[in-house]
């Protein structure tokens, strides 16, 4: 692998098969070599979840010119602590999460394994970047992100990124986009969480994780979901520290020793 | 139920058969009305993942005066979400994750299933704690625990918690404990993290998660290692909110349009 050319690690929630991590392959590979460890199946919703009651192991599977592709049997965030500790030849320039197939603005930051892969890269000290799409469907139309992952990672392999932060980029649902906005996370929560349904063998109730979300602040116009909505490209710099400082003070006043 | 005694929603990582959430249970139910939901098995380093990809179900496991206890088939964040959709007679006044066996300060907030359950909590808009003592031991002796656990809980309800701010409160290795240091989140990172291991049978290379923590700031005497190294109880203040502020003026120097 040449190493004059700037390395980037990739993986994704979605698995190793999901079109959006093959598309990010392809924007990415002509200017970068590629190194991609992602889980061998879907792990939408994992978090920054690590595997701690089994092991993990790993498998090459596609070759190309400066493009080496491996699966993973655990987590997302499983898969960039074992890339960097196994098949990475040396500390990559940048690590990305995505493309995810759905929006990982707002609260889902908490959720997503997307974010989980960018907070693991960035904990360890690597600039990072989430791409999201707010579009579930598995053949999700990715051309129009083009231009812009390609000039986001070029501006962040340029700039680098402070100690502790990260990128979380989130693509609107309809092209073409209006543009970048910088963007805070959103205000909000999801409510009406659950489907339930009969298992019809048992008559036993399920439960099937859904839900809306509801935007406590759909007036303010500095927030990722108001740049979605509007057409804008969201970033959202995301950081590892997640201290309220804010209560700090008023903590010492509570009659607590 | 009685409905004048605060309602307190606690769940774990650790399982609902383990010693820490079975010894907070019998710490608050004198003075408080507790219902559990808690996952049927160890669930430890589940972050705030959630179920996308199946079902869950939960079922009753146990009653007594003021005490409901139900295990759920899915993660931490699935138990709060489910239990809150279904089991709560009406929304509780408080949401406790723990007593985790194991140190969920610094960087472990992220991958800890127990910061999962009190995120969930702070995000449905209710005061949420995590307890966590520094001991892997199934068997931890919580006894030290006590006074503080229920003073901290005596005051959360007195007080409540701003919007998007929930405590995550450590438990040093070794009591008797000094007392209470209110912290912030601190830096470092975990390293050496894979134990590699081979499958007998098939010769194939299997990875366990494991590693060392390396605290970047050792010498700071703000932050929750250096309280629990020091022997205090160590209250981190959490918030919802990742965006990086600090960064967003520069990035709006980038040339990213």
């Amino acid at each position: 692998m040449l190493t004059s050319r700037p390395l980037i690690l990739i993986s994704n929630d979605d698995g190793v098969t999901a079109k959006g991590i093959n598309e990010l392959v392809r924007m990415l590979h002509q200017s970068n070599d590629i190194i991609v460890m992602a889980p061998d199946s879907p792990r939408s919703g994992s978090a920054a979840a690590i595997t701690s009651q089994t092991f993990v192991n790993y498998s090459h599977v596609h070759h190309e010119k400066g493009v080496e592709i491996y699966q993973c049997s655990g987590t997302p965030v499983d898969c960039i602590k074992l890339a960097l500790d196994t098949v990475v030849p040396r500390i990559p320039d940048l690590i990305i999460g995505g493309i995810n197939h759905g929006d990982n603005s707002a609260v889902n930051v908490h959720y997503s394994g997307t974010i989980g892969i960018v907070l693991e890269g960035c904990m360890k000290g690597i600039p990072s970047i989430g791409f999201s799409v707010c579009d579930h469907n598995p053949d999700a139309d990715f051309s129009h992100t083009i231009p812009y992952i390609q000039r986001i990672t070029q501006e962040t392999l340029h700039h680098g990124l402070p100690k502790g932060i990260c990128l979380n980029v989130n693509f609107p649902t309809n092209p073409p986009y209006k543009g970048i906005k910088i963007c805070r996370q959103t205000i909000g929560r999801w409510e009406q969480e659950w489907c339930k349904c009969k298992n019809p063998r048992s008559n036993e109730d399920l439960y099937w994780l859904t839900g809306n979300f509801t935007n406590y602040e759909p007036e303010k116009q500095d927030n990722d979901k108001w740049a979605l909505e509007q057409g804008y490209v969201a970033i959202t710099p995301t950081q590892i520290d997640m201290t309220a400082y804010s209560i700090m003070e008023e903590l010492h006043k509570w009659k607590l020793d």
